[in-house]
């Protein structure tokens, strides 16, 4: 694998990185690691790479692998770019030829990503867009269970992911100029619902299997001179009618990433929260609730297979991360998958037409906008 | 004090008296306590009480009570009658000169409720209305931390009230009618919002200090031939601008009665959850989060006087609701009170709007209503 | 009923009051509410009670109330004095054919508890001893539960009782002189074990049906000036040889009343903490865990009559000792019981058993004492 | 690195492996990866390594790295066999001067223990034993706050570690010869104290910073025909005399991984459990109790050095074992460590006289037994 981006002065590279090396199916062959073609050579040295694989730019990354052998060139390419740089560089890995594994947002507006989807299609390469969230082993047996119909007919879906982090920076506009989220020029239309927001909405559809069709939502600046959403309501309709809610904030003071999500049938509801994410609560009409945990027999083969030790040894998000690589490695080698292994451009499309519609939902005096 | 239904055949009334006792400020002289004179007699015989003291109807108790000298007559009556009656018991007895404690929906609509309030003025009585989750000695506490600044301003309100009772009844239209929640003709013009949504709303209104201005609502019936709502999200904004959500449920299946009120502020956040009513989270802005419990020397004096035992030891919804008696006690002797020592025919006014505006904006095509 | 002690200086007195409120089935007559007669006299003003009925001491209510026709007698009188006073005063109620509500612990040594146990007898009379936590509605599902063969055969048993509320007092000699609970005259043979170490004994025999046969313990003072424990590790060796242990602390600093009681079988385990009393967790093995709440169907007959209202409306301490309050009731009045409604005097001889074997096991080198 | 044990039959191998890939300090080259040469051969085929480094026994492997340039020379050497040979491979690689990662428990005797400790000190070698636990950021929070003053002067130690996991075979004989750590053969001297309960220990004195001086146990083979303890209880006596208890048990049916460690001094107690890493407890004398969570400014810095994603994303096992390596590197290229970076041979010693000491005591009538 190559990465582009993802050296010395990234955060995320090594998240990225570790969970490659989890499945023991990646190894780091190259890439473009900084803008600063320097900064990336000292990268490749201090992780004693071969240097000729690091290159100055994208466009000399794809001229130059495509003249090796099949069997030596790289195959999946990492992209852990700023978010406005991710669909410029999935466009030209995909039309290369290459697999790409993509940070989320995976564009910054939905046409792109559909013309990603497109692409993808055409030149028939593995699209994996770390959604990592999907990647633990309670979400995928949350995702089972509903499918089996443990819950029976979905009616009512609800997804909240709160977080506190941009308290300390909202309220000063010398402070709110430090966070590139808060700027539209590097974090593109959305900050609290293009970040965490989407989050919500691809584990709800990726948890029900069901698919949103229209929201109204409610965003919130705070203040008027700042200028992208750091907060928002959303009001759901899925395409059979279901209603769900999700609530998204990076200014719910005090919270760190509380993310959860509640499902709720005609025999049964399912809950699971991410600071906990070795719980999964299954509350059967009638019956006790009951607490799922990792690695037991009783649980899925498909949760079970997300799961790399015993029973009560908790795994966290590298793990998570990890299992989406996983399953982009079985994508790649055309071995049998799951549905929901990963996250594919697909869940791109779908994120971007979500944002653009909570968006467009709230600008238009809280009316309901499709997503579809 | 006396009691208005109540007797064998009605569950909440011993849990009025339950709290009434805690208190040992009150007595049961006598009542109506049921419709069927002959039932309400046995009660007060199986209860050891003056028989003559159990009337026929409101209008003999109301006569006879007052040909009793001041000091023997009735001075506080509890409404435990069935929802659509409560308006017509409150009017008389407020007239007549009685102090009342009623149980909640105040009326069946907003005019009633706000005509109660008029009356209340002009007869110069305490009115008290149990809406028992402000008398938990840790909703008290968040009251008095967010008064005090302890969360500083109030950016984001969030309150969440699910439950899933009504599933086993929804999905089949016999069942449904064994349910009076679900008959217009019982119940008034809704269901899940007069029931839960509205403790919600005034759970949210009285820890925060902040009247709610404008709402729009998303309610559910679930099915076209069920006519009450059983489910709902309501978008807020409060007089001040900010923004907030409630989300009411009975049919998140699984669920008891699951109430979190979350409120934040731009120097931290405060969490109550009515199951486990004895925890408080704080979360302050780059500390590690506090979890107050009641009884403690660092809790408010408004908390502390809430609390009748020892920390450690768990006091329940019976404790909450003898606060209220406390309060209504206090108020009748004209003894000083603490603000919010009980919910008063003002937050009866508030909630029938609340449930009234609910209704109009889902309705109305999910549009914003005004609620002052 | 009457009470011995309880009056305006009283902490306990009302406790048990609200509790004999709860069940609707007592009303208090008179007593002796104070040591200083005219104190007690104004309790009894002050709640409305006929003067006639509050007497000097023992011996005078004993002889006074002897006089009155039975159906004018009081029934059942609740000892709520000090804690040396205990053994005195229910030798003589019990003589002269009172029934017994006793405040733990039921004497200050394992002979006076087991005279009593025969004069109880001897006289016919009902003998209640408030272990107020067996009368959690979870608690008696825990004991419903193993008696029903859920966990199958019981292999390992775990109770820990922390508390820290002694240290502020500990590090000090003229601190330790503000606590009767540190003086021996006061307090008996032992701080911990006799207030704390106690309760999780009789829990553990209460859930699990059996019974302790011999112990080995390491009780601990702290600093060699002061004389009585304040933490202790008790290993146990059940009847049947089932191994088990009691951890009690009260200078676990933080911990406000943290019970945890712990019950493993060949088939399953169940657990329940006291700040949390609405959930029994069970453990069958090769299941998810199950969380059992009090008022659900799923529970119980036992469990469920010691609820009083919708599951997800928390009950505290006064409901607990509210269904012991009401086990004394029924069984004053010949009604039917379910084993383990309240504890007896029976409960009284084993607690104070297990208490001075404790301490002769730690002044004896740690060595095995036998309790039986 | 290397590995000795560890390949595709090994289920701890990845785990280690996983734990090493984190750091991105170390590079498996080659090792003895079965007792199977063929079977080892095949997965450094499969894992793409030089055969040429895959060696028949731990003999060819150190005459034959022996002979490879100091920088082409394998480093350090990870134990990961059965635990009968820990013992004979540290001995071997210390005399030969490998640095060593072995897994727990480091020997079977504590004279064998004793004896590597002082070979490791002649040889100058990293010796690092993975007691993983020790590896959780809030544990070394934990650490870092009681070696501050946050709790004062301990005063009371309390350590949990119970599981379920043998229960399904421990009632039957036949059963029972499924499970090697049942068989002394293979397990040594004990099954729940060698596994678990030396845990327990080594994050008491871990924690603490204070040694353990005496104990007396009380274990529990629960069948006369199973030779080796499932359960057992262990009083402690530390050095300056503080009292405290082990509890460990394999047959709590039901849990999972339950490991609670609680200490408590004289202003304040901490408490972390394993199956929760992210909260670490504090409950300041008369303050409300404080939830530290990783990655937050208020944590030390060691803390905080051993997260390595933002607040409120969980991370689990495989991290806390990748913290232990990154410290075992920074020990190989001598770069300043903070103490308890990683668990020594030291801890191994200690460790194995633990459990010496709880079977002679517990063999020898319950009896004190020294540990130093």
């Amino acid at each position: 694998m190559s990465m582009i981006g993802g050296g010395h002065r990234s955060f995320i590279g090594v998240v990225h990185r570790i969970a490659s090396y989890m499945t023991e199916d990646y190894k780091l062959i190259g890439g473009v690691f900084d803008v600063d073609y320097e900064q990336g050579l000292q990268f490749a040295r201090d992780m004693e790479l071969d240097e000729s694989r690091t290159y100055q730019d994208i466009d000399e990354f794809i001229a130059q692998e495509n003249q090796l052998n099949v069997d030596e060139r790289v195959e999946v390419v990492i992209i852990v770019t700023p978010n406005f740089l991710h669909y410029e560089m999935a466009r030209k890995l995909i039309v290369a030829g290459f697999h790409v594994i993509c940070e989320k947002p995976v564009t910054t507006t939905a046409a792109e990503a559909i013309e990603l989807d497109e692409l993808v299609k055409k030149n028939n390469v593995v699209f994996s867009l770390t959604h990592t969230y999907t990647g633990y082993p309670m979400v995928r047996q949350m995702k089972a269970m509903i499918a089996d119909g443990a819950i029976g007919k979905i009616q009512k879906v609800d997804a909240q992911y709160y977080q506190g982090w941009i308290n300390p920076f909202i309220h000063e506009k010398e402070k709110r100029a430090q966070v590139w989220r808060l700027d539209p020029k590097k974090a593109g239309k959305s900050c609290c619902m293009g970040d965490i927001g989407v989050h919500a909405f691809n584990l709800l559809e990726y948890a029900t299997g069901l698919e949103v069709d229209r929201l109204l939502s409610d965003v919130n600046t705070l203040y008027a001179d700042n200028p992208l959403d750091v907060d928002g309501t959303v009001l759901l309709r899925l395409k059979d009618g279901t209603k769900g809610v999700i609530c998204a904030s990076q200014i719910a003071t005090g919270e760190e990433n509380n993310i959860v999500i509640s499902i709720y049938g005609d025999i049964g509801g399912l809950k699971w929260e991410q600071e906990n994410p070795t719980y999964l609560t299954f509350m059967k009409e009638g019956d006790p609730a009951q607490i799922f945990k990792p690695g037991n027999p009783y649980n899925s083969e498909f949760a079970n297979a997300s799961t790399k030790i015993a029973p009560g040894h908790p795994e966290g998000l590298f793990d998570a991360m990890g299992n989406l690589y996983k399953g982009t490695a079985r994508a790649i080698r055309n071995e049998s998958l799951t549905e929901g292994a990963f996250p594919t451009i697909k869940d791109g499309v779908r994120g971007m037409k979500f944002i653009e519609a909570v968006l467009d939902s709230s600008a238009d005096n809280n009316t309901w906008k499709e997503i579809n």
